[in-house]
């Protein structure tokens, strides 16, 4: 059983809750969700804010990101009955977390805020590269796929077929947990920048690997072995079989989510 | 003694000059130049080689980066007696160097080509950032100097005041070997985006530290501890103790040289 709180004893404390934007490299940890003995976000978040709080803390983040997976703009909520200047929570949970992680800015807010469950939006980036060599400072940061071109007019063609409200079961994997695979698909972009290409995917929610296995379905359409047209396709059939494969992590940025709750 | 390379008995064969542009990630390699038992850029391309070639290879480069300085356009030149196509050497050297390290083109060139000296033009770029907390995506690829904003107008002024043929021993390091202080300084720029600033520094060639003793002095105008006339009051005195802290290597990219034979 999880030990009592020391601050169950005190009805005269007041419970304050912060919320956190949170960023980090995704290659440095097994994924958002706290595991035993891995290194986790949410582990290096529970452990510095507990030493900081003195009694058991759980952080939930708006997005539970997979291992590999970057952020700059993560949401995470916790309450303490310690409460502290939001000045202080950042600079120490700056100080006592790893180098690999930053927390940006650290804000109260009201008892009933929900990092998971408040939020409204949220926006990815994939990052795929054609270059004809990798650059070896993207390594872990994009996923590269030259030396081929990828027809990126035909890519955002089929990126568009996704927008607005839909059964996404197609990209779904087998380990989602979601209650449905009803999202509202609201923010839809491919640049390219030389052989860089940066596709910008913004929903009210997301499936599991849901943004990978879209991206994954694009690069077939980029390395025109899919014609544009199979992108609407693959998301009426609602099959997973009948997407492409899983794009890989380290290409994917959680960038933004939107909770009204922004400084 | 360094064993006698197997071509030399051998007086049929043509010896054929190459020259190689290259990328690496400087947080893994202990600088440019050979050292025994240190991961190098030199040492790592003149073991592939050797490899291919089946004789002993010296690699001469364009620029002795020091350890953590990254590049994306460094050149150096080999010559070998066992001449291959260009694009089998430069798969060949991708597959067996290092994922630190890209070998982004390989050109046959004319006897008397010369990485070192044939170049006439080198570009660094030096990162900073003021942002109010270190992005963790970025550490080791800039200096991080917030949360004061840096003065950024006050910096380009500064930094123009460099432009030309100046004597530049007070930015030059103590370890420092060129033939003479006299570099010709001829492109100069900084770029604020958001809480981030390039310096683009290009000259036809640089002393050791140069770009980053320069840059440690316009961080003392950054951070108001010097007013803008005190860079030029520093170059003209040409002595080092005058001038501002030597900034970090991880910060520093070797952009771009000329030599008159970029494809």
């Amino acid at each position: 059983m999880r030990p009592k709180p020391d601050w169950a004893d005190d009805p005269q404390e007041t419970i304050v809750r912060y919320r956190l934007l949170v960023a980090y490299d995704g290659g440095a940890f097994a994924g958002w969700q706290y595991q035993p003995k891995l290194p986790t976000v949410q582990g290096a978040l529970e452990s510095a804010l507990e030493r900081l709080c003195k009694h058991p803390v759980t952080i939930m983040g708006a997005g539970r990101t997979d291992s590999g997976v970057h952020a700059t703009g993560q949401l995470a909520h916790f309450q303490t009955n310690r409460p502290r200047p939001v000045k202080t929570f950042l600079k120490a949970l700056n100080a006592t977390t790893p180098r690999t992680m930053s927390v940006l800015d650290v804000q109260q807010v009201p008892a009933e805020y929900n990092a998971r469950y408040t939020a409204f939006f949220r926006e990815y980036h994939y990052r795929l590269s054609d270059a004809p060599v990798p650059c070896p400072l993207e390594r872990n940061r994009l996923w590269h796929l030259g030396p081929e071109r990828l027809d990126d007019g035909a890519m955002s063609e089929a990126l568009k077929t996704l927008l607005g409200k839909h059964d996404f079961s197609a990209f779904r994997a087998s380990s989602c947990q979601a209650k449905t695979p009803i999202k509202v698909m609201q923010k839809l972009e491919l640049v390219r920048s030389g052989n860089e290409l940066t596709i910008t995917i913004g929903a009210n929610a997301f499936l599991h690997h849901m943004v990978r296995n879209i991206v994954g379905s694009l690069v077939m359409v980029g390395q025109k072995r899919w014609p544009v047209e199979q992108m609407e396709a693959v998301l009426k059939g609602r099959d997973r079989e009948l997407a492409g494969p899983t794009a890989p992590a380290h290409g994917l940025y959680l960038i933004k989510v939107l909770d009204g709750y922004s400084p």
